[in-house]
């Protein structure tokens, strides 16, 4: 006797396989007709067709489509206010630079969360997180990077500790000091990389507040060699590399993080050949951001071309104030078919075991196997080209987190 | 003592104007500040500010946004089954008229709409109305054009009736025989436009079952002297010209539309300058169909020339099972924001005022203004430019229809 079995599954699609850092081979998807799913302890412990066993408790999907929960692995989850006023200026054709200069930008951002307490950030990102769960997201990664102090980014990184804690999307937490220069080392840059290295990293590791440690590598931002430093300091730490890597400029970002054994570049519109395969030889995730590039009407990375080089590809929201204010990553798989011309098999990938990959979860989310956590979605939907060729709606019926219903 | 009063509105954002054609200079937006309105009958009876009279029945908006319903003036609502297999053929690059070969393409939907009784068509559109309704429509276009016979036609007219009368969003009836020459007339196009002009439009005309009359003028489709006469007989018949126009080639059809008196040429993607003067001078409205041109990955409308000229643009969602399989209206203002440049004063006259003006409601649709219809959003947003900014959510938190809250 099972603790839930979920029956009467239209169709299950998803992803196989639980390497924890390689992802799958892109688009691999698993399709069972008249599918059950049972659950045991909030793991998954079968998965089968046709007539299914008895259980406590017995879901009727009525046909529908089930996949994996969703995973989203990049976002930057926790900050004070919203920008929305920068539209209208960004419509205008006012520079970014001239938006900083103003005041505005990700400087205003970093204002507003260091002005907000411990618990309106909490109560903010937890009213995201609501929303994001509705939508289908079970796993979410949380950069810290609007603190830019010793004190408030350890503040952002105990808010994502105590939400993971007290809500049930499960929370990966990645430090992100280096996100830019706080307007107070203006003119020294070595200090502030400096605190970022002595102070910063090894508190965030020392105090289990951190799993990751991410860089914004670009022109403007941090340069290869000052962004090596940082991670090489953050494996000291036990914090494992990401990397912000060719956004807007193409200065060898991906190849230095790959390079520095990075689990994941990230955005990677400009990245080229060189980048690609210093990514595939490093088993690195190519963690793109459809929805950015959407918002910002800027390019699109070369995902088709990752995929054809064997690289990993994954899907994240990259939800953050200034540059992608969405937590959908159904619309970004919509942007990726549409977009990226990557096919539904493909973008499901990049949201479940590819995305899991891109933060060391594929041990226990991003498929619908036994063993893994029973992160399960029933989707409004007969198959998985309905749900990346319907677009502008939430799709989701139901979400199981762990094997609790909750949506 | 009013009927109801919504009090505690942060921002209360409308167009304003009553003009049953124009449409209002785009962008005219009326702020009003903790505000609220009174609902008598199911009319706006008063919109202040400050202090609020009492009611029978108060909602407190919880100092929200307020806006108008949503008026989409664009759908093919109405058809049988969907085409999602067709968007891996797509992106593998098969071009449409071999989709359409291997019986695909609109003649795929014309078949399964031809199979579907009215009650299984009734129910399927019943179900997006519902979701429209919860994503803020509250009026909403609906054509004919997937039976493409007498009998198929006047079948998909009636479905549109019945459920004007039988649930909350208001419709409005286009017939649109000329979508394309069915199957059954390859070889005898004349027979076909013989067929909608002699016994299909007097049948839409004389039975009350439309309002409008829309053609396809497009390579391919019918040419403008078909349209004219297609046109033609609508008005003779009481249905008021429509023309979908200027979406892939520039045949003339906007001058053409313009000239017989259009009330709304649509898609426009390839409108140039000869085809917005022929709008501005016949008080066209020009509705232009953002989501298209996002999910077909094509160009969009030139609505900023649209707006210098001082023709009014409208959205549509363009809701259909082929080139736009959505039902948002808030993903067109986005899209309206990031690829037309429009600022979200005029995207929010685009899919209120003047998208009524487009289906002729603009005397009871369309504005916050008093004895127009109560038809009212409530959003989780405080201001006009967070609503256009956060994207791939729905962020409608209240409904009211003809004072009725229905979400």
């Amino acid at each position: 006797m099972h603790d839930l079995v979920i029956s009467n599954i239209g169709l299950l699609a998803t992803a196989t396989g639980a390497n924890a850092k390689a992802g799958s081979a892109q688009g691999g998807i698993t399709a069972v007709e008249n599918a059950w799913i049972s659950v045991d302890g909030g793991f998954i412990t079968e998965v089968g067709a046709g007539s299914c066993p008895s259980a406590a408790e017995t879901f009727d999907a009525g046909g529908r489509l089930a996949t994996p929960g969703l995973v989203d692995p990049h976002t930057h989850l926790v900050f004070g206010g919203w920008r929305e006023h920068e539209l209208a200026m960004k419509l205008r054709g006012v520079p970014y630079l001239d938006i900083l200069a103003a005041g505005g930008g990700i400087l205003s951002t970093v204002t507003k969360t260091r002005a907000a307490s411990e618990r309106e950030l909490f109560d903010k990102a937890a009213a995201v997180l609501d929303r994001m769960l509705s939508l289908g997201v079970t796993t979410c990664e949380a950069k810290s990077g609007y603190g830019l102090n010793f004190e408030d980014e350890l503040k952002l990184l105990r808010v994502v500790k105590k939400l993971d804690e007290t809500q049930p999307v499960d929370l990966v937490s990645t430090f992100m000091g280096a996100h830019t220069i706080p307007p107070e080392y203006t003119g020294d840059r070595e200090g502030y990389i400096r605190l970022i290295i002595e102070d910063m990293i090894p508190a965030a590791g020392s105090g289990g507040l951190a799993e990751f440690c991410d860089v914004f590598c670009e022109t403007g931002a941090f340069t290869t060699e000052e962004s090596l430093r940082i991670l090489c300091a953050g494996k000291d730490a036990g914090l494992a590399p990401k990397c912000h890597s060719d956004e807007i400029d193409a200065i060898g970002a991906t190849a230095m993080a790959s390079s520095a054994g990075a689990v994941s570049c990230e955005h990677l519109i400009v990245c080229d050949a060189g980048g690609i395969e210093a990514m595939r030889k490093s088993g690195t995730i190519a963690c793109c951001l459809p929805a950015t590039s959407f918002y910002l009407d800027a390019g699109y990375a070369p995902a088709r071309d990752m995929i054809n080089a064997g690289v990993p590809v994954a899907f994240g929201s990259d939800f953050n104030p200034g540059s992608c204010p969405t937590n959908s990553l159904q619309l970004a798989m919509n942007i990726g078919c549409f977009k990226y011309r990557m096919t539904p098999e493909e973008c499901l990938t990049a949201v479940t075991l590819n995305a899991a990959a891109a933060i060391r979860r594929s041990g226990s989310a991003g498929t619908l196997e036994p063993g893994k956590d029973a992160d399960i979605l029933i989707w409004d939907a007969p198959n998985i080209e309905y749900m990346c060729y319907r677009f502008g709606d939430n799709l989701v019926n139901s979400v199981f987190k762990k094997g609790i219903k909750v949506k």
